[in-house]
């Protein structure tokens, strides 16, 4: 399905703030962006560059004042995601040299410290793609889907104490349980299609059976119609927005429409509010 | 200066080809892509990847029949390249490891055999920029522009016996005789506002007192409001599309504009007729 | 100064069980390996990878039984590390595309927590090697070094909570606090010289003033003669060795003595005792 | 097989000549290097990166007098190359995009213009390997093996033309008559053990079948017992050594015995005598 979808970020800099910016997605994976529009006002000088997972991140200098950002694309994507019941795990011995990576712990997937509860989730499940579902599964279960109950320092092994959170500690948690398994699993944000409520969207992907799957613990059912706009180990490598500096996000918008639906009202989306530590100028806009 | 500008290929496929297409430019090194566009007709599937150059490729097959691809851009250009007369010569010892590749003859630059030319042209010159530029400034003058008189196995050597070539063949012979020099040089292909005739086109940086400068010897005076669509050693790693099957190129157009003339008429552009070996299938589109 | 350095290390594999090992150092960034011996018993299939942050890995097999490494190497280092008090803070917008990354909090670096007490620790130092300076000292004042009490889970909030650790802990305070200012840091591991007591070791680097810096919260004044095996955000990215399996580590012995002092004993050194969670199959030796 | 394999170069610098050398073999890939030692005489500052394709590369500035480079390594090797006749030609849109560049022409492997060759030679053969095997069998019939028939400006076209070359020119041959047939060949040079007369050795691999397979067009039959010092396109990218200056190679020594037979006389090679053109100074040892 074609599908037009996009962002809108109005921020308030009280200073100059840098900011690195992570919102245009890639071709390729099963995605083709066949029409992307890029805008930043006030006009200000914007380089390019690719990180080490291949996302492209823009870099540039806010002004003090109104700073605004509109990105939007129209993108080719896959109706469906592949399910695989019984694909077996893929031992460590024969995983490529450059995901051994994904099997380790990182910021908010602390997965050197859940593996029991690995363990008890899955016991009885077969050794791979059974085993991840049943973390999704569990998931979708037990924690409880509520905005404004996690922030920026919410881990996974503070999700799976709370039981409750957003997207984002969905998210966390499926990673961090997988690689406690030594399943590779890796963070994805980008766009889902119907996602109800409308917003910036994070789910991840486990590999077994020879290649990545996608996998979302906020939905009851696998569905299609993603557009990827990064990839990374966790919720640190792959915000949407970074801000070096003292800046309000005031208002964003996201949207995602059918192509043939193009006449759809852009639905307005509360940026998440996440308090800043006093000293720490460095902050994020993430999946919710 | 926002430009916009782009391209439409039409082909007809004699048999199911695939194809590596060079066409979307990046963001950095002084270009902004505010907004794009890239069309195939018919639909199929895309993928995407990045080259060891950092380009952005594109793979597709096409189907036998009539088969177009449509790229455009809207990009916020510099209008002025730098210029730099007494820059001095970099040093090898002082070059970044990546760049030291671009000191060593390549397909279609054969630095290594026209040292001697090379040293005459230079005569005198400061080592550094005004080597390069007494190189752009010979070849401006003692190179004849003429269409159709060279083909795509046409090199540097070649150049520098018969004195006449396209905008290609200036650029190989360029960066040949800065590398014979150990001066690095890479070819670019892209865009060029107000170019005439209007086409895709090549030009040459040379890397001098510790940065890439821009030099192109089709022009007689520097001019900026250029788009890269590619960087590379020589036109073997930087072909618009490079298709593996019987496959025509009918019809090629190359417009750019500037934003506020965007009434201007795109022009039409006749695809370089490239006589394919006969056992060689794979033929490629490049600048003229 | 040329070194002699190594380490001896001696498993016992309960099962067949797969291993990533980061051993052996490179060439460059200030030393030079001009010899090395690595055996490994039984002989085993070795591959090799360099990972994203350019690491050499050694990936094997080990069977089950008896499996021991040895690793040596003849490495000319330098006598000094550089010290810069009043090198500036590098703004984040003047900060190599490649290194933004390390301003990010990590696995066991969790700076978005612990900037309070980094503005604490650095209240009055001037921006840039002055902080990291006063980071390092007050780390060195207010960290007991003590053998045993962590674990191959703790974190910086751990140590900055229990105020006790060895040098891998020392380490993670010192990179997180760097950068809840803002200031890239990374992990190194390796070798020093006359470490006391011997073992492999970690240390971190800070980018202030343009460039990397070495800082040690281990000692009491800068001290050169440093063998960088590995560089990574954190532990998670730099273990010596990682094992997918059940296997004991018996025996760890570490060496470095100058080349001329070549009959100096080689010291024999215990083994970090991790305990591994039930359910966790992943274990790592890490620096101590 | 274990061999020990090595060289000895001893040049005259007659000025301070920069020099990146390519001579450490890395583990990976069928060989592990199991002991090296990496001698430069004077002791200069040594720094060391790794190319694109992987290649470690070392750069020093060799002082105006003698300079001598004596590297040596113990190596695991395999004993036998695979052969796969019947392995098919492995279609363009099934190439790993990182190996698409293989096909393409090169400095000495100008493809675009040997296709008709191509054809003829490998009239008949089965697409796959067995086009590349009529192709090795053809260049090592009708190639002439002699020494100082060519320089390091020969390319594959001269060689098809002289049918007279060394293991650099059979080697860009078999590589570019490969690639007019679209299959992706890139040049190795290293060791191999019993090479008569010993000396630094090139050969080709061609991807066919879904894999890299081994050629070598000098020897009679598939022989294993190979160190892999670098990849490349062809020699411009793997040459042992490229100096940037005057400098003269007066002795070169070449050995690979079997660990059993260790002694085994080290012989000595004359250096292959390349003059070079005036105005050029940069100059290469390659493989012969």
């Amino acid at each position: 399905m074609q599908l037009n979808a996009g962002c809108e970020l109005q921020f308030d800099a009280k200073e100059t703030t840098p900011l690195i910016l992570m919102l245009r997605p890639r071709s390729g994976d099963g995605q083709w962006i066949m029409k992307e529009e890029y805008d930043i006002t006030p006009a200000v000088t914007v380089t390019e560059f690719t990180d080490m997972y291949g996302n492209l991140c823009q870099r540039v200098i806010a002004p003090e004042g109104p700073f605004s950002i509109n990105f939007s694309a129209t993108v080719q994507t896959a109706d469906d995601i592949d399910v695989a019941p019984g694909a077996p795990y893929t031992p460590i011995e024969e995983l490529p040299d450059e995901l051994l990576h994904y099997t380790l712990p990182s910021r908010y997937c602390q997965s050197d410290m859940q593996g029991n509860l690995a363990a008890d989730i899955t016991n009885g499940a077969l050794p791979g793609y059974d085993q991840v579902e049943a973390i999704r599964s569990w998931i979708h279960t037990n924690i409880k889907y509520q905005y404004g109950t996690s922030n920026a320092s919410t881990s996974a092994v503070d999700t799976a104490q709370s039981r409750v959170g957003v997207c984002r500690d969905y998210t966390h948690l499926g990673i961090s349980l997988c690689r406690s398994l030594n399943i590779p699993a890796r963070m994805v944000v980008g766009y889902l299609y119907k996602l109800d409520p409308m917003d910036m969207h994070a789910w991840f992907e486990a590999y077994v059976g020879g290649r990545w799957y996608t996998f979302d613990a906020t939905q009851d059912k696998p569905r299609g119609n993603r557009i990827t706009v990064a990839y990374g180990r966790d919720a640190a490598d792959v915000a949407f927005t970074t801000q070096f500096g003292n800046m309000d996000l005031n208002t964003m918008r996201v949207w995602v429409d059918a192509v043939d639906e193009a006449e759809a009202e852009k639905k307005a989306v509360e940026p998440a509010t996440v308090p800043a530590e006093a000293g720490s100028t460095n902050q994020t806009t993430t999946a919710a």
